[in-house]
């Protein structure tokens, strides 16, 4: 039942054709989610700007295709994560707009216009660092997930604790950021430098990159939980769409 | 909001002092939880015989007396789990119709004629085993468990896979059970065993009894859920009170 | 030594050929499985109308189709689980009233007449709800195995907790049913939500779905037996037979 | 060295009496820490309005009561950190202005005027939910950090997983919050359910609330970095003083 | 139903007051435990000469002393496992024979004459083998359950691999051993080495001795599993008895 | 220095060329693996009649083919192991007498005579269970390594404890036996059955066999560690040549 | 900013230009790493002779050969780990003095007369066991890179501790080493036997090497950590590039 | 058979007493360890002047002053860890020249004069870091062990790297170092930090320090066995002990 079967209800309750304790019973047992709630959680997206978001992983080229067609056509920006290669290429195909950011497996839809708009974005940013080179998937992932959903964002790449000078290189930019995102694998160790030396918060993405006892990125995910530095929290082990998505309901 | 208040305003809407529109907004963001789900809730408990449970560890002796007390005035049977000697003895002073199970450190208090209307149950009922003595607290909760719900229960405690023979000796019994709770620690086999006789449910209850590389029932708990007989279902480790739940849904 | 050979001996005693003592030796060390238990064993999967079930994983081709055609020759239903599509083939091009769930990679052989019997099936049901739609194979399998045995089963897919409307949406299905079978894979909070709303037992299946931190299932196995809800019970990872066999037993 | 070394080469150099390439050479090794780092560092305390944190755990009860005195000079608010309740007792006979959350273990010095000017505070807030009433500890420590430091913080407990419709009550409250802490022992379900329903940012804590197989905290753990709510981040398990501190980063 | 149970049917359908068909269905649904299998289990141990086994560990007092008393009775040798020093009084004030062996914390009861068979022993011997002195527990436990069941028993303690000579000096005594026990906590290396100079079974357990990264004898167990020395098989960390058991099976 | 080296010297001394002191120094530092310590090695395999072992996994084929040519030379008896059945073709067109062992992926090359007299083995056996038949290739290997040691060899395959009846059908077998080797992966409680159920030394060999939380084996590893029964030791996971070997030790 | 700009705002402060305060604040907020601390520390690499290292793994083949390239021109030696064969040939072919070590798969680019220079190295040495043959590629790894880095290096492989008297043989070698780097898979036992037998620092360096229960390197590395010698430190999992730079540090 | 055993066969063979096979018989199953190959050991330490060590966990008190007394007799230094103030202060009364390191729960026993040489050190020295002022206990065992062997030693605790400027005031110290010991629980980010600023190797202590996910110092310990600088070796937790003599054993 939806807003207009309430306003029904209530049409015949004040032409008296429904007794009200019987409009009562109606309304108590009124599935809640039938009160439009399910179209106001559309509509949400549309209103604050928000991307739709598909997970690509696990769904058929098919599927993801179709998926993301289906959504283009409602909303100003799509964007779809974890897509291979050749996916992006046969969702390109099918949809206008279409940006495919390959190191990120991002896919980002943009209506005429969106991105222009976002390249001007000018004020508070997201900062996303990361510790080596072979954490950028995740960076990206992280950098292009803000920018999507609107943020401005920087970026500082290969600023790993054991070469300290190329992050302090980067102290000016990293202190000016509203929010920061540290991707790092390994040992983790960056965070914890990094949120000693900023007052804004800082998110923690552990990666997968590492050998040995780093168990798939274990290592870096504890060390980050166990960070000494206040102000830090942690996503899930290579969430680099969650940190953004993250970072961006905080730079808002 | 609850009833009254739709009640009042669907009053309000009959005789004209509120417009459709303002009505159908303030039903829209009506929290549905105050269209007497709530209270349906404490109503279900009360209609289908089941005991309100509070979970005594980590409350305070005066907080389980409290909340005890409460209870036992709008319940048939109040049921309390993981209560300590010295609490039981204080909630006894207090609420009149307690009995202590003192192994399962389970506190049950029936209205007058409740036990006497439990102790003549005929019929299906679930059937307790455990695999040795240190077992026995679990298998306690969970027998005292189910029969305070209201099920019929058998035990046969003791009967451990190394000697097969004290199992066998149940067979019988254990054949013509409706539902089984087996309570085993250390390898946990005794369900793997028992789910191969039987064409009833299984519930395991891995418990933390065991040293060395048990690991506080890890082992026991692994082995359950990696069973190789079909209708075996697993509670966590020294759950007991779970189990006799559980038992009593599916022997109602 | 089946029944024939217990009636001879007893045969023998009434005739006087054999003493009492020498009977009674053969009979003491008489192994109990030669009287007639296995017999009985396969003649109670008949009875209950139980199909015989084959776990092609880990076996050849050839062995498939020859363990299954065998069955088939004596059981009104036999059930296939982890088939791939060519062996699923294989065996429907030798065997008659094949039919392959290829989501659920299982394969049911029915006699004549027996699809229609499940199709008419009316009253008490089990019903499946999945988180995610990469849950699905885990879920069709516990649905088809349920279904298989002789269950009525209800299915609400897609449902998982972060967009609590879809959920809420099919609460009146849901509260209906006999026995639910909640299937989720990542954080695995379905069961502990669903849990809360009904009052029959809850069937917990965690899967492998995830990446990061839930270690092939681990954080979503974890979760479900650390559940907050009561009436929870928990099969192993990915094992949909499992729990739509258990589901089976309560449901009857 | 410090500003004033600087100063005096540079005044050296101005007047000849240092050569440009040897004054080159000691700031070429300068220690960056004696440019003014330190003390700013200290001074971004006072000027940000951020208490200064002293961690008790660990301390003997003397270090604790002098550093917490000695910080009280300095700053209009200091807070500290799992304090035992004796160890509170002693800060207080000892330093004026104390507050001891004994729930929280925090002990919070203000400057006269601070705490009235902290109840004062209107408009966006922290709001800080947790499952049950074991987690009340950790999420004490979060709400009045969070509130230490300066935020508004709203409160709603007892509102875990199992029981909806408590969750949903608080719908209204919770949807209008800039920024959640959640926090969550057993199954660690909450974030996820929560995260489904609003736009904001939200910061999960596991307790290490629980038994069984919930190993000190880490179910709840990789439930919550698992968790298929977009917008959530993790802290350590029972960290709730992270939780709070972070929380005020962003609702600053 | 035991032997005189059957004896009587036997004789029924001997004389036939029983029909042959009556007499099969009786005996097809016997217990096949009732045909004397618990009394065969009772015998095995009497005429094995092994001692019955009580693991007071989880047992009250009272229930140690009853148990031991009532099994002395009917056993030449009784072995008490886990024995606290005050629960050995106990026994001892009640029991005669006894003998405690407060390192191994093992009670023993003798009857009359069965010591000094023991100490007569000549011929082959389990050899017990420890790498520290904190492993003594251990090795004790597993060197006086050998003993107890009937086997001679060579010791040599503190012989590490970190001090090979210490374990060199006793290659003469090792290498005629009939079978090894191999105590080691720590890093367990000591089956290796050991492993690779005989060519008799040996026996490693690892004990919970360690620090750190020894997880309560994780690294020990984990390390003697994966051993390169051929003929090692493992028991469960700290289980000196179940080596002094199994070595004696060897020995026999 | 070998013999000839302490010979020469021994000889200088005879003829007065060396004083004592000189030769006892040259003596103390003598590495004593340069006494003839590894032909005597080398010369025990011989003697005692163990074939010598290759571990193929990890070598190249043409490796494999080398070493085994070389040993076959020098043994009555040599044994392959993680034999590919390609490596196994080529190693056979090199080398006389072998035979292929395919699911255990054994090669056995035997010197003439050698396999007759094996076939021809009485008395004492070594039993090998196993509890499913995916658990075939580790038991195969632990059986065919014992039989090439020189060990009779009885087996039971797929006696899993979800049938108890196959295994009891077999207990006449099963505790006839001089030593047994009991193979099962998943919950891994075949061992502690069959423990139960005999008073000779029971090997259990975990098998990574399962699938969810039997995290290759783990499961059953800890099973079999924290077996109830008495008389059981446990090897690594899969690793059916360690028990064979151990078997075959013991059963000498 | 690097020296030449503080170059030049001390000529303007010597020439009167620039005030000694503008001087001082321009000063104070200088990055440090522009003071010349990145060439620096690109010049500590020539200084003290540390080739530059390349970590090939994750780099594309046209990263690898370009940065080998551009640092070839730079350095007198530059080292890449983990190169694939194709991916050397690649780089052999754009850069002159290449030699691959395939079984370290390390390529080391050497200026005319550097090879020969390290050849000809004579005195104190860095020494490599290793326990199995397939622990070779780590061991070679640390050997080549240790040998790249200045130090002369001394092998002895396959000395496992299951054939002590293999190690033995090498004890004169093993006693006279300058620091000693310990490989060993499995069990990890190697650098405890080595550990008690020298007064020189022991690197221990766990491999995966291993199935069953040695979880990927896991149990090695326990093992070590948990050494009961002294004088050994612990590298990651087949970590043999750290190990041999870390040996060269303790060996110059 | 020791150094007299020796002779006495060779002036035998000498005066012809003994035939030369027979000597040569003899001397081959010499047991080498009788070669004073242990007393060598005994020699060892006081020859490198490096102190007997008593590890005083898990000893009784008597046996803890029995062995230090003992030792005391026949070396300039004894060291005794992991001493309880009770037991150092019961050593002290029975053994002269004692000092009690209360913090590194340390206890060194110097003959006269050797506590004035050690104080007199220059040159090359070891310096120990610490993270935290909870790592105090580990780095002081650390420190005190190096003292106590022979190093100097520097000392600079607290630098954790959350106030980067704490560790960088630091830095011409650490530079400076021959060795370094780093000491830090929680995320054990320090080494990595340090060994990017250093060329002398690092070694890496975890301490348990930490709450939550730290589990017990494993995050601390993964996080250092990935470190992503080179020149890092690790030692297991809390090991002060390890790393003091490891560090001793490489400045010297």
């Amino acid at each position: 039942m939806d807003s207009r079967g309430i306003k029904k209800i209530l049409e015949k309750v004040k032409s008296g054709d429904l007794p009200v304790d019987d409009a009562l019973h109606s309304l108590r047992t009124l599935p809640y989610e039938d009160c439009g709630y399910v179209k106001l959680d559309l509509h949400r997206g549309i209103r604050t700007g928000f991307p739709e978001v598909v997970f690509c992983q696990g769904k058929t080229c098919e599927q993801s295709v179709e998926i993301v067609r289906r959504l283009a056509g409602h909303h100003a920006t799509v964007l779809a994560t974890r897509v291979a290669p050749d996916v992006a290429e046969r969702i390109a195909e099918a949809v206008a707009g279409c940006t495919y950011h390959s190191t990120a497996r991002l896919l980002v839809v943009d209506r005429p216009g969106e991105k222009a708009k976002k390249a001007a974005r000018k004020g508070k940013y997201v900062m996303v660092l990361c510790a080596g080179t072979a954490d950028l998937p995740v960076a990206e992932e992280a950098a292009v997930t803000a920018e999507s959903m609107g943020s401005r964002v920087e970026r500082a790449y290969d600023v790993g604790v054991a070469g300290l000078h190329r992050l302090l290189d980067q102290k000016e930019r990293i202190m000016r950021a509203n929010v920061l995102i540290v991707v790092a694998g390994m040992e983790g160790a960056l965070p914890s430098v990094v949120g000693g030396m900023v007052s804004c918060p800082v998110i923690a993405v552990p990666t997968s990159v590492g050998y040995g006892a780093s168990f798939g990125g274990l290592a870096a995910l504890l060390a980050m939980l166990n960070t000494c530095a206040a102000g830090v929290a942690v996503m899930n082990i290579d969430n680099g769409f969650g940190a953004g998505y993250f970072a961006h309901l905080v730079n808002r």
